[in-house]
């Protein structure tokens, strides 16, 4: 009987090391949707290169009209670029806490029948995946919008040098979180029509 | 010796009958980011309604700037009106074979800044939850666009009696896949830029 309880008591260490080890990269696709929230209280703690790239390979998993994939991303790292970003930007001054900072931009002439509103559609996917990625990995993460500003667009086009036919469509902010930001429960029953309207 | 391997045995029975009952609905949400296709060929099996609670629940999670939460959702599961929905719709004839449709809805007046704009990126971000919840709970999903086409949003309006000032921004098809859609990989590292364009 003691031998049998050994037995167990192995095996649960055992999986206990496993599943701490999976943890932090392995977590359920339903609790990240609804723990995900606009964090903007930053330590100031970078962020890990290896995961910016998981964050954006997230990103380019989204589904994007015809497959015409019209988006790309910029990937900031640097102090320096970080606050000259949120110099200008009234709304994404977090910027100067942040470890990281991802730009999604799109190209209308690259997407489905050159549409703008399918450009602007298909790079919203790929942020929101991006939001999720920045979520299930620790991270906190805020989509600051540049577009549909035109000041806030011209600002960010100057300090990253993007193309005039390249649309940046935000500034989603990455950093580690401070703990003060919660998500909302935006549950709404009265905004689901069954059948029909 | 043999109690303690009686006992590790009699552990990873429980463990794998825990894993077992949590895998229908616990998915790693890396997994499922790159796991979503769009599915168009269908069984014609129905969709469980408390299935598309849970996908609208995912939907309404979804970021929205100032809080506006712009969006509503008709959800469908009459087989009368997913045919009507086909009739007109030449990109979403897969709604004849389809389960149920989720139509992701949007009103500018209630955006921030009563901007069309977005409106329409809230809904999409709502959207994309959507297609990842509809994969995390193994059923298959493609995002047929609505919006911006003039056309195909009047008959999606006139079937469900859907407001004039309200957008139907797509129409996502639901249903059992029949197993002949795979994902793709549009992962590019040339659309990274490190630092600036």
């Amino acid at each position: 009987m003691k031998r049998i309880l050994i037995g167990i008591l192995m095996c649960l260490l055992m999986a206990g090391l496993a599943y701490a080890k999976e943890d932090a990269s392995m977590k359920d696709m339903f609790s990240v949707i609804h723990a995900r929230k606009s964090v903007r209280n930053f330590t100031g703690a970078a962020v890990n290169k290896a995961d910016l790239e998981k964050i954006i390979k997230a990103g380019m998993a989204a589904p994007t009209a015809a497959n015409m994939q019209p988006w790309s991303f910029i990937v900031i790292n640097e102090r320096k670029i970080l606050d000259d970003l949120a110099a200008e930007l009234p709304n994404a001054k977090m910027l100067t806490k942040a470890g990281a900072a991802i730009i999604v931009c799109t190209e209308p002439d690259k997407a489905n029948g050159k549409s703008q509103d399918l450009a602007i559609i298909d790079a919203s996917l790929a942020g929101e995946n991006i939001l999720l990625a920045i979520e299930a990995l620790g991270y906190g993460g805020v989509w600051t919008a540049a577009y549909p500003y035109v000041d806030r667009m011209k600002h960010v086009k100057a300090v990253l040098n993007i193309p005039d036919k390249v649309i940046p469509l935000n500034v989603i902010v990455i950093g580690v979180p401070a703990g003060e930001d919660k998500p909302k429960d935006k549950y709404r029953e009265g905004k689901i029509h069954w059948e029909r309207w």
